[in-house]
């Protein structure tokens, strides 16, 4: 059994190290690859693309795990994981069959380009043709992914294992209910002396904003030969065990982008490089869910990067030293302002508590989209509606409203709450956190990120995929996730900073 | 016919663009990786290389070109180049039994280990066993190349296709003698004021260094969105088509080594820059042999960088515009230092004379290593007795003498005379250049390369693989490949700048 288990895992390290220098051309094209080059190298990942799904889809592959899936097989647990995490991938990539990978890729390619051209020209009319195809792609993938379960949950599996619509619900409704008190309690209370995010938009010179994020990697303990940054327009996170790669965006007039998607992209790179070392290259010793990955970014970002303790000691210390132009803004401003919660129209630059909205009505909308209970052609009205409802912000044209994102139209429907479940996920370790870590705070007042970072290490990131989303939540902290920790998180952080 | 044909034209293309893909991961270990992410590149590399390796040799190809090899195949002349080129390829790649590809990528990484720390220890004992091993699996790749060959021709086939070591002697005994010569003529006149290349050495902040080496690319015409600079120890050249890059270095205190490796790395870019388009991804689309490579290479550093008449231009307005340290020397003194010929130890910092006595001591003792004239324990020995005679220098120790290259030690036996085939092909083509453009040295004069670069363009570098080297030297001069033109070359610029 056990020779057959070696090829077995053979067989999918291979897949794993395609995959991987895949990913390192993506890599390349977003940070250095010449403009011109991008023809040869969409050819170039196309084969290599092909190439990975004829190895993973390998017949000896499905061979392999029903025998290593026997009764009698004699494998420890860390092996029955393996072969039942390599089942899911093995089945997900032999249930599409091969005509319905070429059709999606290509509409997928057509419609994300279409979508540059609607958003460009603010016209939602010019993707409606080619976003409906792409929906019935998507619809048919999801039928053939699991014809037994709800389309939509079939969609969510692949980005949060084993979580459903249903469980998501039961977490964004109170959510969403918590969040718009939230918002109306701040409102009213700072209704005299608004706190103002504008003031943070100061010109900064790159190489001060480069300083910044030097520091940062340096306090998130990334190790300086086994990980990198570098510049890209979407700041992004790639590759795994020994080389692990950030990119982040120096612009011009808003140094907080430098530092906050450090933060954010390095949270992301902190759990890729602290995945079990003795299970890489198998499945146990991946990154389990889009989701948990979130929570690892947002911890790094919001709960430590926005925290007032913290700021005490990175505000002057860091920004001020090192961003001049910022010595004119005393810290309790600085705090007050990069916390406002200001509701706006586009997600990516939402506060932190605004953005669960712009995900929760993205969640909403994507459901019925793929039930069939909203057309394509309603889209805009709905999402303007909602907007409204949720935010209070009058969208006046689709490239700042529908358009906004790149995901649905590149066929990542399902993959949005993953965000927010990053934040339910967070917050609920860190209550578990504080229980062994009562002054992690104080601690952050004087820079010390280790014992923290250990934590996270310990509890999160070795876990690898030994355990799904909602058991490694329950492993972490005796409990299944619980958005009122999310909620108290805020309450609580909002209530100090604001008096509310 | 024309379906076999591109059949066997679209598998050539997938090996050809996957390849490429492993030359950027290359590319990306010596630029950019974080160092502990070798282990798993390597791993990377190897499973590709096994990948290309499997689809180059394919048995479907063999039958495609055998097919297309019938008398009555329709194809037309730039078809059957193709054809006969994929046919060179495809034998090369099948006749090496994998056994002996895998033993001689083993001892090939293990020997060129080895060699590191025989350098390092400047012991050339310790890697006595492991050169005696390799250098037998050569031999048998040689024979398994072309049993009816001599075996150093085999060798020198793969780098430089159709040409002989008796063809190469041909060229070299003549410039033996004549570079001799000159080296004396050159000694004896500037006895009583001999310019010292020293004094090019100076601290230089590596910003202006990058500011020179910016010039040199836009000077040279490469294109923005097709080509980049990085850094690397080793300045090299890779990529193709619409994404070629180059490397160079900047030393602290050797400002010389950015400048002429940019220019030499930038010949080699705009070579693969300006194959013929309408032709790439097939074989006529690439560059044809190593030697016309570093003719372009060699041209550009060189016969343009090295010029009296350019320098008058580049070095105040470059130079000395952007290293103002170098405001103490005037353009005569640093024509004559750039130009000195200083006979040394090391290959890769000889001057334009001497190098060529370097690859000949090289080219000769690697044809006796073949041979079995020369045992590998009388290597060091033939070294410093060639390196006393040729040169006049004394060699020390064997990491300044035979083990200063890592060539042999990888297995590149036969690769060295490209290098001085290059100088032999350059002046030949500038011999010819000159009926065209008669005042290039004034073009030069004005900083302006564009007619240079058009004639190289259209001889050299788009005529990709239409001819083998000899052929295209022919082609392009109405002569085969002549040393007098070097020879002329190099005794009028001394005549010129040293008063011979």
């Amino acid at each position: 059994m056990s020779e057959v288990y070696n090829e077995l895992s053979k067989q999918m390290k291979e897949v794993k190290l395609l995959s991987n220098s895949q990913a390192m051309l993506f890599w390349d094209i977003r940070t250095y690859m010449p403009s011109e080059g991008i023809e040869q190298r969409g050819q170039q990942l196309s084969i290599l693309g092909r190439i990975i799904h004829e190895k993973g889809t390998d017949p000896k592959i499905g061979t392999y795990i029903s025998q290593c899936l026997k009764p009698d097989s004699s494998l420890d647990e860390i092996q029955k994981r393996n072969v039942e995490l390599w089942k899911r991938e093995y089945d997900r990539e032999t249930k599409i069959p091969s005509d319905l990978v070429v059709r999606y890729t290509k509409q997928s390619t057509i419609t994300e380009h279409k979508w540059e051209e609607a958003k460009h020209k603010h016209n939602f009319e010019l993707i409606k043709p080619d976003f409906e195809k792409m929906l019935e792609l998507v619809k048919e993938r999801a039928h053939a992914l699991d014809p037994e379960k709800p389309m939509y949950d079939a969609l969510l599996d692949e980005y949060e294992p084993k979580i459903t619509a249903a469980d998501i619900n039961k977490f964004f409704i109170p959510l969403k209910e918590g969040v718009i008190k939230l918002i109306k309690k701040y409102q009213s209370s700072v209704a005299d002396n608004p706190p103002d995010a504008s003031i943070l938009r100061k010109k900064i010179p790159v190489e001060q904003q480069k300083q910044v994020s030097k520091w940062i990697m340096n306090f998130l303990g990334m190790p300086a030969n086994r990980s990198r940054v570098d510049q890209a327009e979407h700041p992004f996170t790639t590759g795994l065990a020994k080389d692990v790669r950030i990119t982040t965006h120096y612009l011009d007039e808003e140094p907080m982008a430098a530092i906050y998607s450090t933060l954010h992209e390095g949270g992301h790179a902190l759990y890729e490089l602290n995945t079990p070392e003795k299970h890489w290259w198998t499945a146990v010793g991946e990154t389990i869910s889009m989701g948990i990955h979130e929570s690892q970014s947002r911890f790094c970002e919001n709960i430590v990067g926005k925290n007032p303790t913290f700021l005490k000691y990175f505000y002057p210390n860091v920004i001020q030293k090192f961003m001049p132009a910022f010595n004119s803004i005393n810290v309790d401003t600085f705090t007050r302002s990069i916390n406002a919660i200001t509701p706006s129209k586009i997600r990516i630059y939402a506060d932190e508590v605004t953005y669960n909205l712009h995900v929760i009505l993205r969640f909403e909308i994507e459901q019925d989209l793929i039930a069939g209970k909203v057309s394509v052609a309603e889209l805009p009205n709905i999402w303007n509606e909602k907007m409204e409802k949720y935010l209070g912000v009058k969208i006046e044209n689709d490239t700042e409203g529908v358009l906004q994102d790149t995901h649905w139209y590149g066929g990542l429907i399902g993959y949005f709450p993953t965000y927010v479940l990053g934040n339910i996920y967070n917050s609920q370790m860190l209550a578990t956190m504080k229980k062994t870590i009562p002054d992690w705070e104080n601690q952050l007042a004087t820079g010390k990120f280790e014992n923290i970072r250990n934590w996270l290490i310990t509890n999160v990131q070795s876990m690898g995929s030994l355990y799904d989303p909602i058991d490694l939540i329950k492993k972490i902290s005796n409990e299944p996730p619980n958005t009122q920790y999310f909620l108290d998180y805020l309450n609580e952080k909002y209530s100090q900073i604001y008096d509310l």
